[in-house]
């Protein structure tokens, strides 16, 4: 399959070679958008996705997207940036240009329960995940020859109470040698402390088994039997300090009924699970997602 | 519309004047399918739907309903009680035997919110809601005209702080007067006091306006925007003496993003909350919902 | 209700008196939306929405919907539209400028099915279909009295085989004098001929009640039945000379089981016609619908 | 994972070793529960689940899945068939008494698309896929590594249009030396001959990437993308001579829109293939699904 990944890879991104992605977010006020646009306009840009959203027309946060090709962007893209910090200032822009095929690198943590893991990496494999995967990370041993054998590092670092703090370590040394930018909790069961989670801010993307701010917390699918609810979902968020409490993504559910035990609740959830924290990544990759005030905004 | 209504209406009870339903629960245990069955073989009945439900095979709770029909159902049911009444005994069943055409008798809760209260009047209009409605109730005035078109009563009942004893009285009055067994919250911005609900244990079917467990309690839509989620639903469930904490019958969601501000929710929402209550309380007036440890067994 | 309406959709109304939508479509080229965003921020409008969309950057359509706010809207009207005609020259577009009040002029055509014609009185009454009503006309008397009771004419015009033609005159007829530019079929069972559509093209929405292209012409749901679908569905379309293959709106879909008669599907399908037509009528009024080519792009 | 899903399986299997199901299909008629149920009471059998349908009360076909635990099952089933067929005979029933633990033989045919299959060997690994599955057929190399990895054996059998039928000969000696009953194509792209059909009818179960009937034949998303359809789906059916005309199984949709082109649409489909094809092939192994007059009743 590998040789098959590579080639579809290949052909993909050169596809994209002159692709690039600008992303803004600045107080809201008349003439952003024509600035903008006039710019990219005058560096011979063909604009072919933009999306944008204001808090509030008086006075709101307003955030805008823009995709965009551009002949021999890559060269370009030193001096465009230098030109556009100009508007960037008269605005109060936060800001940043990216281009298309700068994969961002991945790692992805994983626990026991496989499904999310496989998932990501069937559709990494078919080429539908644009990502670079450094590594993948487990507390247990059983995933080491299914990630190996699509030549990604599988790195065993059990977890254990007192050796947290050095699991921890060890684990961030990783990321930062790597120099991993988006890190995936695919049914990742330990909690990461402030420190690790503080060394990545909006970096760290989970998928809890619930539809939150429904059943918080551990054992989501026992809480759902107990409650009997109708429907169970999952929910992707990025992770802050408050567990279960970062802004989320995505969400879905799916339909179940009386005789549903909790081992089946489990078993409907994968499904959901791994759907939607495949679709949060996604949109994450390609830039897609803006956190503002603990909420997300998805120009998907 | 009227004499549309009743004639649909005739025509289907006709259909049904020799159906009816037996409901059960008992210590599950061998037998008990081949006891009724049998009984009912014997009784000339025809079996047209058959559910159960074990919450235990071994030494759990064992729920049936049977739906069937037999030649004279009118004129033999009180018999064919007496006659069950024996095998009830032996398995230490509580059980209920039902006719068709015994419609119950059913009142209306509203408040401002119309849209609720417009579902249910249309699709009993339209003969798909097969209850006797005795009249509605309302803490406001303005639905009165829509209603009485129908020729269904509508009661003025102003509730305030001081006055909610004396009109949680006067509803009391008005539902025991006309015998009423089936009380739906139409979005009814009123809390009943636990001593209204005692009055009718089960028998009060609420829509909340979220997906339950979340956003429990008051302005859930404003709750579910200040959360950022992706999906918003509505939650039909019997009103017990916690608030939103009564047994689910039945849940559905809508996707939303993050440009719906509450308002939009609040748009999108009602088409939620009329279909789900709409559903649950189709199956409650069928006897199709068996409550068991706060939470239901819906024979759908 | 009606004092109610009314106040609703004045305080409504004033909210937007300055909100005004610019639509366009022209050949895709380097600089349009630069342009476009100039133009608007020269006449000091505020942008609060902007979607658009090219069928293929290199030399396809490109489509833009602009939703924004400006001092004065009204009165600027027509002065901005002779400004704006230079521009919209330069790049060959056709396009239209529309105030957000100048609200559609709509009827209704309806026969003996009355769901989808309840949801939109419902939805009008609410304030949220942002429609000026003109008439409902029906080839059955039934729903009169429920019309006329909203103070909205109702003209009862019978079809016979032979008296189609005379009908679609005195129709067509109604249609001119009261300038109506939206009509909606909800659940009008008589076949418009060539002639009547070519009068209103891309002007009248249908609801066809299944998924198309699954099902096309009589009687669906009983072609489901056959076929033993595990869901049923519903589309909203525009109508076309040829039967059923106009432009989709919108379409959505309700589970079901081998246990539904046509009579179920019926039941269940009623909940999804008036939903989806019910959207997609929502969207049309909005000026969200664009149609290239037999499909819709839709600025939802 | 191998020893994994073997531990697994093996605890799982263990809970199960009494577990039978009885399937019957009879003219309708009094008594038919009632006997069944006697019976099985009086070989000490305790049903843990029943469904029954039947197609008509008066003079239909009535259906009943009977799930039962009984002592000693496996000793005693011969005995037990040799005892009801007694009762079989009176009722005139087709019927069939299967063990739980006696798994299906299954096999698993793909082409290029490798989503459908790696999914049924992931849900497989997991132990909730309870299958037999003898080897895999797919007219391409390209999965013999992934599926060789797990132990279950490879044939690539090349499929040219002079070769067809010899191909057809291998895949069959295949399946009759491994005795396989459940044959699953798994976005197999070639088209199987009356001949193949008609040795195994209705064993074989297939994943059509549209929602039939829409969409017939080939290349179902690019008919999909130029009707302009908002919602995309999969069927999941048994295979018959009609091509696509099949017992629908299960279907499920996913809502597209205007800017997916036939590649996006294809993406999108993968995850309503996979899982339609799960969940229908997860009924079929469990005898949860009748066939009657081209149609399905699935008691999921």
């Amino acid at each position: 399959m590998h040789i098959f990944r590579e080639r579809r890879l290949q052909t993909f991104l050169q596809n994209y070679q002159n692709r690039a992605r600008l992303l803004i977010a600045c107080p809201d006020q008349l003439g952003i958008v024509a600035a903008v646009t006039s710019f990219l306009y005058e560096q011979g840009a063909n604009i072919v996705e933009s999306s944008q959203y204001s808090t509030d027309p008086q006075g709101g946060t307003f955030f805008l997207r823009i995709e965009f090709d551009c002949p021999d962007m890559t060269a370009k893209k030193a001096e465009m940036e230098k030109e556009f910090a100009k508007i960037a200032e008269t605005f109060e822009m936060k800001w940043r240009l990216s281009l298309h095929n700068d994969l961002k690198k991945m790692a992805i943590f994983v626990s026991k329960e496989e499904h999310c893991l496989l998932e990501l990496l069937w559709e990494w494999e078919a080429g539908e995940l644009l990502a670079d995967i450094a590594f993948v990370i487990s507390n247990h041993e059983h995933m080491r020859e299914s990630v190996e054998a699509l030549g990604i590092p599988y790195y065993y670092i059990p977890v254990t109470k007192e050796g947290k703090d050095e699991a921890e370590r060890k684990q961030i040394a990783l990321l930062k040698e790597h120099k991993v930018d988006t890190i995936v909790l695919a049914r990742y069961m330990q909690i990461l402390s402030p420190a690790f989670v503080a060394e990545f801010p909006f970096q760290i993307i989970n998928i809890h088994h619930s539809f939150l701010p429904a059943f918080i917390g551990a054992r989501p699918y026992e809480q759902a039997y107990r409650r009997g609810v109708k429907l169970i979902g999952a929910t992707s968020h990025y992770v802050t300090d408050d567990l279960d409490e970062g802004p989320i993504i995505e969400q879905d559910v799916a339909r179940v009924d009386h005789r549903y035990h909790p081992e089946d609740l489990k078993r409907v959830g994968r499904i959901i699970e791994k759907t939607v924290l495949a679709r949060a990544l996604k949109w994450h990759l390609e830039d897609r997602v803006i956190i503002h005030e603990n909420k997300t905004i998805v120009f998907s």
